[in-house]
């Protein structure tokens, strides 16, 4: 719990009304409890605001007048942002407790006060650190290291052997250590390339809902500290991601990719596999990258090159498209060919 | 269970046989039981009908001789879809029964004749309407509300808070209701935007298996009644969609983008974050939307421009290749550059 | 078990040190165990390999000097891959045990050492062939058969009357036999079209984490032997695809396409509904598939057209674009057009 009076000191703004009123979470008009702060960005939540059970409204609004405790602040998202990652990083560890229909093996190394949810399945030899919440219906393979602070949402299944650091947030349906994609005709046959690395998750990291990070051939997969990765996205077997790399949803990197640090991608952006993608690096939604990248580019399109380039590649197409009856009479002049046919626009 | 004569009037066909047969179900020949109404859209499947067990045929065959009573119509595909969906309205509502290791929390609020599978979580103060299905293994977390006659297939994830309304179905994997993507650079840290609103979902809407529907960041994701999404698509936070809107595999929906009603989109279409996509609207498969699109628009292509215009532009664009040396002559005739080089077909 | 000698005779090489070193599976230096054999592609993984638990290491490298057997291969991924692959038959079959947490139907056919992990829910009828894995929180719907030696991560649902045949595995989150996608307008209503097929997957295959496949509309939707599907593809309804087909992550095939033997798909491809693409065909990754393809014929771009001339149609409107004052310069020279604008580089 802290007060209005706090909260005000962390994201800078005025209080009107009973600035001692305590506040444990932060929640829209709709499901806030006594205890929330709730906001409002317009006159209409505003009202929802006013009828909610909250007690305290944080809002940028000039003519908040209503008959609750306004924090009134400059910038109503940034104040919002400010208060939310501080309410995350304040948040009281959980108590931790293990639902009896849980299954954990007797070999599971549980830390304290961690969170196992209804049904979830712990593997031999698992290690799970302190404050860690496991969601229901989760399976963890054997083997698998968590670290402290993690949060798994329902339904996640981590294969055998994967390591996750600290302060990982795993979306439901998320999918860790499958086999990676890789067959060899063999005469006959069709071989199975070895899948026999792990997969290595740093801090900090979150992973968005039935996104697979795939388990290593012959090295690990690794997803470095603080790299975010949206819904949907498949990172393939033995890729390298750099740290704070931003993945947007259903891009698909291929295998033994490496991506430099600070390296953002737009959605359904595709990489082929062994390339090198640089720091800094912004790859366009639905760019399809058939290159290296060097650091600090911008690329976009398929084959992906430099953004700007392309946008006005794609233009002049368009401009040639617009000229096509000059364009037709221009050759067959020039060629003296009579036989230049098509392109009619 | 309704005979075949009351069939043949709601689908309008002849029956030849016994007309007092009573049906239950609708199947295909290999599954169909004594009490299920069969079809046959060819002579090979006329031939399974007739070895099943089932003992009326639906089919348009001229020559469909067996010793099943058969119900002849015009056109088998309209029959059986009209069938379908008048049997799917007809269907008595599930018993309902809650499986001894489903863990509910005593706070739910279940419905009559809801059916709850096994393993599955339900927590607390979720409202549950009557006749609801909850496949086994999903996970509603606290607060969720489910309408009346909505099927969940098993291993679904819901988080908080979300409303789901009547008639609704969600397939296998689905999950409703995660973090949104955002995150902002702030000194050395990187802030997490949050996540604050819910997930709407209305009336008789459709879900495919593993799609992915974000909760909001300050406003609530909304998918307005009638709408039917495909498997693995992706619904960012924020997101408004209107009525009646089809949206085909693998499509991804940006953050707080409004799409209007009765508009269809393509699979693996994508569209950018904060856009309007006007009613009635026509969005290609593979479509990359950059810029709004009016009312009754059909675009297609990177970046998405009007469908037709983009087929043309692409074949101008091939008929120029076509025309390479004809282009590159003309180019250096007209300018006497010799230095014109590169460009061969 | 088996002797560090009959590795060699398996895969070809030399063994130095004790060749009697008994051996049962292979594994990375971080996690192979006394009994596993251990590789080292380079330095860094020999030193590691060398402070392991393994007794022998599998190897390349001219300068292996470590205190372990060394098994000396002249190719290390090959010798890997040939060993992996016989390892995964001489594998012995699970010993079969059912959880007792897992929901199984009485009706249901359980086949000889049959693995049913924990949660895991088996529906009515159901049938599972020898020697097969049921992973843990897995559902299996009504009328569901499985064959011998599957192998079915955790998570997966099956929905009722599929058929899964022998040596199949279906990695975590897999869906098969969800409800194809089809609405027909009919009125003022939606009609949803009938999804009365079911899902027949042949022997051998793999499936992918988190991809799904949907059951048949009138008709079944077939999987032949030895097709391997990558992560988060989507296989629509009453698809057939052909023996030894492989279909690389986020892949998107329309309803009631055919696919060939032996064909091969890059990531996020698309293939239209309805089209019948031929065996031996080569689809690049993004290309959008919009005609039919004949046997043994390479396709890219969008939409699709043959891979070789699509990269230089593309190269040859960048060779445009970069002789764009010049075409400009030539155009309003040859058609006396003054008001020839834009299209600047």
């Amino acid at each position: 719990m802290i007060t209005v009076k706090e909260i005000a000191g962390i994201v800078g703004g005025t209080v009107y009304g009973n600035d001692e009123t305590a506040i444990s979470g932060l929640a829209s008009a709709r499901i806030a409890g006594e205890n929330d702060l709730t906001f409002a960005a317009d006159a209409v939540q505003l009202k929802e605001a006013a009828n909610s059970k909250a007690q305290c409204v944080l809002t940028a609004l000039e003519s908040a007048r209503i008959s609750k405790t306004i924090l009134k602040v400059k910038d109503l998202k940034t104040a919002l942002t400010i208060l939310y990652n501080a309410m995350l990083e304040m948040q009281p560890p959980a108590a931790g407790s293990i639902h009896p229909s849980a299954v954990v093996d007797p070999t599971v190394n549980v830390g304290k006060n961690v969170s196992i949810g209804p049904c979830a399945v712990i593997e031999a030899n698992t290690k799970i650190g302190n404050h860690t919440i496991i969601g229901a219906n989760c399976v963890l393979g054997k083997g698998v290291s968590i670290g402290a602070n993690v949060e798994i949402y329902p339904n996640v299944t981590i294969y055998s052997n994967a390591i996750i650091g600290n302060n990982v947030r795993l979306h439901a349906g998320v999918v860790i250590g499958a086999d990676g994609f890789g067959y060899i005709p063999h005469g006959q046959k069709v071989l199975k390339v070895p899948q026999l690395g792990t997969v290595i998750i740093e801090d900090n990291v979150e992973i968005g809902a039935n996104a697979c990070i795939d388990r290593g051939a012959f090295s690990d997969t690794v997803v470095s500290e603080g790299t975010k990765i949206d819904n949907l996205v498949q990172i393939a077997h033995n890729v390298k991601l750099g740290k704070n790399v931003l993945i947007a949803a259903q891009t698909g990197i291929s295998g033994s990719v490496t991506v430099g640090d600070n390296t953002m991608m737009g959605g359904q952006a595709g990489i082929v596999d062994h390339l090198c993608i640089g720091k800094n690096v912004k790859i366009a939604a639905q760019a399809g990258v058939i290159g290296n990248v060097g650091d600090g580019q911008e690329v976009l399109g398929y084959p992906a090159r430099k953004a700007k380039e392309t946008i006005k590649m794609i233009a002049f197409s368009w401009w040639l498209y617009g000229n096509a009856n000059k364009i037709r009479k221009a050759i067959k002049s020039i060629t003296s060919d009579k036989k230049v046919q098509g392109g009619e626009k």
